[in-house]
């Protein structure tokens, strides 16, 4: 079923949908036989939400892929990820915090070592440290012709580039030789449109070799490398997708990025807290359909290995859960990006516990939000893609189809 | 979610997966309310197993459909059977114990009768009995020009003919006119190419009348109906594709001969029992990283109706099962190719109980294996070709995916 054929049967609606997104909530047991992270949580409201939801057990892209953010998300809002890719440059921009526009191009970089003749030596340069690379970077950025040039770390040697100017391309061989012991290559254009680009690329590589020769003390890196030229993507937009005026609500630069790509309107979080989010969500209730709520801590606790804060994360968001309620949304659904299960500290492939309530919802009567409970679900086992045509047809958004 | 996309994040690891198949495992109760074949056979090895893993059922190829071994078993190694496909030709040689080379050609021939004028009057000749094919056939084994012709009978009147030597080709027309009341055709080359093959085609078939009419006592064959030129398949490699050394323990040939079209290696196997088996994997345990060990009995059994026969079989294999979880694998999958209740007495197309154990499953914690323990489990309903990405990933074997 692709987005085109639900396009059709969209219809307007005076609904609310809300998506309380929890980053990496899928997770794992410590011992056999034990219970999960969510298992573990004192989820009295949650559990009774689930009492009235639908379950099921979703995954982002297919069995045993472990995804990352990107694909994971767009998953959650409706998109194939294996047909909208969002470039791993574009990717990396959004997450330092970097607003893109359509026309921007988006590179990735690593700061490297070259020798004396200028051949590398070390592709990494020695793993810099954050605290030396960041204040790096930022003098890096700059002015070239009438393009401006954003460079931020996002760790270590791993930099973010974004230009932004008019009759920019993508279209740019890359410069990283991706092995030691070659010089970087020069940076050419792969079509006419893209000569200048390239050429401001390379004056600006050149730049930068400069002002880190000029740097004191001298840093490890004293060169760049360039690969993977992104444009922005061309999604469709989710607001005219499925018809509804959609906001998002995260805290975090990567997940305000990714809902901006599909066209949602990000909106302004005070304080960094998973409360505030909430204070969020019930400011702007009455000026949008569909809001998309982001928590980061469940994935970063599970990266961590930290079970029992994860565990602690979701009874935050559980108390958090009556203010939601209290607005009266016609649907929620509750999910995750991806598992992170502390256990495995960091991503993984098992499917996310995912809740769907609705009036109009037939209900499971399983009175548990928890991975084993959402096993037994009426959803399933499905692909993550399917969550948002469920809750439109629940929202009253989607007409019948007579074939 | 296609193979070159696994094959994309496939990485190395030192881990081992073993694939369990019991061949036809599937069943069903004799009785209405009754228990199945797995479900009745007292299993406490792989129920306990089942308590630390995640169940599902799994469909070879989609609802409804009955496979041969062919696709049950590319399906179950992660193949699309649908997609690639193992000629009928190919898979009846292999099954009958020829080695093919991948520039041989396999042909299905038909024993027949035909009257004075030529004229076909029993395409099958009386479904000739096995004792009067089989040597009949060793006698028509031969060498014209300089391309060696193989002769089997695979069961009655059906055989399977491999061609072996230089410049051959299938793209020969059939000499089967289907039907009673015709002449045989004659093979005639597509190609310019297939010009050699249809050459030594027809002078085959004029050798193997020759032997028929010559025959004593007079059998109820006297002509061949050739049918399906199938080039031995090309598939990707399973080893290289997975990243995995990989090893079949299999006793029939058909096995064998699947496994080695897909790239394993075959083991030989010391007597040919399951207990055998069970001791091939225990010896060459640490030379491959995959092993898919196979149990061809239960289907004899299902094939036969024997519903005590079939349960008394899958007990044995519970109690083999020790000495394969004492070689500490990380990944076992135990399955089916499809179903064969011994009250269909032949195959079907009910999904078969699969299970999925290893050390980072989101076990289930339903101690039990069977239809209706794995029709809770959390897999769900799936296609088999889901089963390898999953036991890959819990393997370590699958990286992240970025988009």
């Amino acid at each position: 079923m692709d987005l085109e054929f639900i396009r059709e049967l969209i219809t307007p609606a005076k609904t609310k949908i809300v998506m309380l997104v929890m980053d990496g909530l899928g997770g794992l047991p410590l011992e056999p036989g034990g219970k999960t992270e969510l298992e573990t949580a004192q989820t009295p409201n949650l559990d009774a939400l689930a009492a009235l939801s639908a379950l099921g057990l979703s995954e982002p892209v297919g069995p045993g892929i472990t995804v990352e953010s990107g694909p994971g998300h767009l998953a959650l809002f409706g998109y194939d990820p294996l047909q909208d890719r969002i470039g791993r440059g574009v990717l990396e921009a959004v997450g330092v915090g970097i607003d893109l526009d359509p026309s921007d191009i988006a590179v990735r970089g690593n700061y490297c070592t070259v020798d004396a003749a200028g051949v590398v030596t070390d592709r990494r340069a020695g793993r810099i440290k954050n605290e030396i690379s960041r204040p790096l970077s930022s003098l890096l950025s700059t002015k070239i012709e009438d393009v401006e040039i954003k460079v931020e770390t996002v760790k270590e040697h791993r930099l973010a580039i974004v230009l932004h100017g008019p009759g920019l391309s993508a279209e740019v061989s890359d410069s990283d030789p991706l092995k030691n012991g070659y010089r970087p290559l020069p940076l050419k254009a792969l079509t006419a449109q893209a000569e200048k680009t390239a050429r401001v690329l390379n004056q600006f590589v050149e730049h930068a070799r400069q002002v880190m020769a000029g740097y004191e003390p001298k840093p490890p890196a004293n060169m760049l490398l360039l690969r993977g030229f992104d444009k922005y993507p061309n999604f469709p937009s989710f607001p005219e997708m499925f018809g509804v005026r959609a906001a998002a609500i995260a805290v975090y630069p990567t997940y305000r990025g990714i809902a901006k790509l599909v066209g949602m309107q990000v909106l302004p979080v005070e304080g960094g807290a998973t409360a505030d989010e909430f204070a969020t969500l019930e400011q702007y209730w009455n000026d949008f359909d569909f809001f998309y709520l982001h928590v980061k801590e469940t994935d970063l606790a599970g990266e961590d290995g930290d079970f029992a804060r994860k565990v602690s994360i979701i009874e935050t968001v559980d108390r958090l859960l009556p203010r939601l309620m209290a607005l009266q949304p016609d649907v929620v659904v509750v999910s995750g990006d991806h598992s992170t299960p502390a256990a495995l500290k960091g991503h993984s492939w098992h499917p996310v516990p995912t809740l769907i309530y609705g009036k109009s919802v037939r209900a499971d009567g399983l009175a548990e939000f928890g991975e084993r409970a959402c096993s037994r679900g009426s959803l399933g086992l499905m692909p993550a893609r399917n969550i948002m045509p469920i809750a439109l047809a629940n929202a009253g958004r989607i007409i019948k189809w007579g074939g």
